[in-house]
């Protein structure tokens, strides 16, 4: 991989949270991009290995607040805060940089924001503009626009595989049963007594049973895709591990279509991916296969009850269900080569 | 607890796996039995201690191979060999002795066992008399039965909260979907590369998808609940830890039933049942709540699409899915209190 | 094991940590303990389940504040709380309790104390009459004082091996290098950004380098064992692990004592401890191999170095470490039998 | 990073191990290294991805026996082979190839290699030729010989910073003691049941007490670096975690001198090195700051005891202790550039 001419000055709002680091991890081999500016109010100052050691062979600039950033040289950001603080913020940045926001302050309608959120959109303006950055779906209609919302970690892994077979009308969509299973970095480093080691390793659960706020984003991009309301059963799982996301989802086909038929939309429309691979039938994807790195592994089989279906999905939640696939968007914003900074091949074990 | 009057001799056959060993475990501070013999055919001559060194303090007898066993010393048998080597074995015992069997040899009929397992039967006669012995829904008819077929460790998990709604004809069961989680332990001690520390730990994948043997068992104990045939989608999943079990259930409510009413079914039929609780609303089972226990621990949720529900439920495979669960068969056959060796409450963290 | 005639009202005050929890688990199964009083102070007016889930099976007093115990009600206390706050809480006992502390706070001398913890100490009087309570060692002067001081987790899997060695003069004892390793529950359950499950997990390392707190608890057992002062090199490390200390401890024979002589001596001096084990040469202990219980395994090894020894020594730091060792003191203290309340086998895998 | 004109066309001898698979991520980002070949005898025929599925998207050649590589399409070759196993096949290598061996074949002299496997060295004459590459300590004299040994995961963690310090004749080298920890991937894929999930997680334990292979390579290495024979006592142990090795080593100072000499020897002597970091004294290395790349991270502190010092080494096992030092050694022999194909960074969490 060659430097490129063109470079792209780049700031990483909110870099003391895993999603932050594993950006920093990923553009430190990027051939483009350079790092200007990092900001972490509280620990201002600082530098970025005073936080993550493992960070610490890289060149970077200290930590800074927001309001110390220097704009004119910056070309792109990388907004990794709570939702809720990341629309106010943007709001007030300057009109030429672009952005991907990490948070899911954009994701969403302003109403279906409002109806889940419970509280007033501080920017619904800029949400009307913002795009919905499930790369592979939506890559034309990210390189003009200047705010892209980054998918979340759980519906990127649902979307890819639910998407074409919605579009395609090969399932009943009222069927769709999803079964997500995540590892604990997607809460974060904040401190929470769920996030413990010792409330996280040897064992498992569900949490957010029927109310999770992913379920939004997941609908909104299904019923898009179907044309009319979709709604799913989607129930996350917290499992004893760090990364990864494995989402089994249960689906009807329609009609007499064969699960073949399913597995063959796929199959076409992923085809010249290079982060996506619709695994053989005698292959199942392992999260493992996926860590570290910005793939998605889908496998598909029929259950042995007819006309049923199993889909299997993978990815690192913080790769492909986060910095990955935001510097993936940040590639075509940019017209950049859009696996720059993605070559990383999955670590194991 | 005071010990019994009563005394139990009992042998374990198969001493040298995680479910003989936790049987061992168990059986230490169960106030009525004796363990008399222990066989091991590989490591015949040494003591327990020499395969598992956390059970140093409990004083047994030495590992025999299986001809050794003096007969006429023991009462009670648990068996816990591999399927296919069971069924042969037990062809053979004396007929004084009471069973509990721990593989899969006597839990389905002879048909639908030969069609899973794709060999013939070696002791049709012997099954047709076997009881399934899932202890709360059989506790009647495993009195006085000789031969007792354990539940397998997924069924466990699936059929007691199923079979109540089942019965009562609450769910539409050609809707039921099943993915279950299971910890390591589960496959046993034997040597695989997919039971390697490097191959579990960080990371979780789905297997046995539209193939695993247990969907026979749970089908063939929901077709008696309802009184016809039953098809289930079941799809197992490995998680990195090394025991328990979640099985999350999606089910449709059969008519205009509110998912409440399933939920009140379930706290009726378990209403006094001692190792089985129905949680509140608010609270989601984790595996973890009952680590080294015999409990099973159900919560039943509403989902947002009306009429959906969602099932989770939990136990430790060792206990509950497999010794525990015997040693309460073990209790109910021979007239002694069913909670006797079982009472170790749960390990956390 | 029949219940006692003599029955003993037990209060936790701090019972919202892994210590206490672990006190209500081994409590359970002890045939003479009530517990009467359970206290945590920001939770108080909720059950104990609704912190530990996993004790929900177990008939428990709602938590309450401190001051809303009713002392007349309560023969012995069990305080869990932080070092610093004990010393002035118990001040304020009334005189008919038995106290077992499980801080730091009557560990030391109060010079020791306040050389290493740079504050006065509340309550130097109390200090003066409490006993350091390493049940095997101080079991004849724990049966009549009123407050005795439960050791260190790490301490505990130290002393254990070395007090005969240094009392019987059979080693160097400018030579000790103590190297243990710690499963992340000795942290405790607050919120700290070290415990996180991605700070723990698949990873190592050492902390509190020459300064850990535990370091003057050793040196002052190993001096008073000695007849002169001691200093030893102590570093701890936290492993990807909830429970289970390991020390591994580097000592050279005196003169030409030999290495069978050392393990002589320890052989000799737990030849009737219920709960240390002596391995034999060719075992080394594991930290599973005791888990969950009140054992202490100790193996001594000699080096290829005439005259070095490697001793491995293992404990679960929530049991024999902390809450068993409590109880085990508790019963030198009441007259009972030691083992109740600690018959708890090692749970596997 | 540009590719390189001059190209290598690289065989890796052994494939289906974890060393052999990581050496396959790492040259995957090589600029200037092709895999030509790789060998699994049981395996031959299939592709790499059969047994990893991580390392599908590396496009590479399908595995064959090692009879049938065409050798003259071969540049180098690492051989992944066992102890032993090694030192018969590479006697047989045609004389063009340059080889790093990954065995403990050529790590010791012929009388050590004998005196502790037991057996006859089979090519004394390449093992006389053979150079020890530890790369930062040997770079100047692995440029040129055909064989470089790899060295072990342990030495590797442990030479580099007692060389150093034994050669600057600043510690008493009587005085050294060595406790490594190591994830369980040092053990490799073969089927064990010490490698299982539910023998290694949750739980740790010393191994190979005084006779582990790996302190003859210690020992030699500081021999040579101290002018005179030195032992050591090094017990290593296994922790619950795939990847990482950390040495905690204690040694006493020479005389008078002071331990911040100790660093500042190690200091000026990595100074230039890019792999090799000696981390400031608020700073202790985790094994987990290291995980996937091919860092040491190297910390010295002073014991509260006057002249001792306690040394904190930390590497990724199957990187800077395996493959990745390979690859080191590689591009030193072939005259690359030092860092190609390890520019990985770490990953966390």
């Amino acid at each position: 991989m060659s430097e490129s001419n063109k470079r792209v000055r780049v700031a990483v709002i909110g870099a003391s949270g895993y999603i932050g680091a594993e950006l920093v991890r990923l553009l430190a081999s990027h051939p483009a991009a350079d790092i200007v500016a990092l900001t972490a109010d509280r620990n201002a100052g600082h530098s970025l290995e005073t936080l993550f050691p493992h960070l610490a062979t890289i060149e970077l600039p200290r930590l800074v607040k927001i309001e110390d950033i220097v704009w004119r040289d910056v070309d792109f950001v990388f907004c990794c805060l709570p939702h809720g603080v990341s629309q106010e913020l943007i709001l007030g940045f300057p009109d030429h940089l672009r952005i991907v926001d990490l948070s899911a302050d954009f994701r969403l309608s302003v109403d279906l924001y409002e109806a889940w959120y419970k509280h007033s959109h501080l920017a619904p303006e800029l949400q009307k503009d913002a795009i919905y950055g499930l790369t592979e779906i939506s890559r034309d209609s990210i390189r003009s626009p200047r705010l892209v919302a980054n998918p979340g970690c759980y519906p990127t892994s649902i979307l890819l595989p639910l998407i074409p077979l919605v579009e395609s009308d090969l399932i009943e969509d009222t069927s769709i049963i999803i079964d997500s299973k995540s590892g604990v970095s997607g809460a974060g480093r904040s401190l929470r007594k769920s996030s413990l080691h010792g409330e996280v390793s040897e064992g498992a659960h569900a949490y957010g049973i029927a109310d999770h706020f992913h379920t939004a984003e997941i609908e909104q991009s299904l019923s898009v895709a179907a044309g009319h309301p979709v709604q799913v059963s989607f129930t996350p799982h917290l499992l004893p591990m760090n990364r990864g996301i494995l989402s089994t989802i249960y689906v009807q086909a329609k009609g007499d279509a064969a699960v073949e038929e399913l597995k063959g939309a796929l199959k076409d429309r992923y085809a010249d991916e290079h982060f996506i691979r619709i695994v053989d039938s005698d292959v199942v994807p392992h999260t493992r296969h996926v860590r570290g790195s910005n793939y998605c592994l889908i496998g598909l089989y029929a259950d042995r009850i007819s006309g049923r279906a199993i889909i299997c999905s993978v990815e690192d939640n913080l790769v492909k269900g986060g910095s990955g696939q935001a510097i993936q968007n940040m590639n075509v914003m940019m017209g950049l080569d859009e696996t720059w900074g993605l070559d990383q091949k999955p670590i194991f074990p």
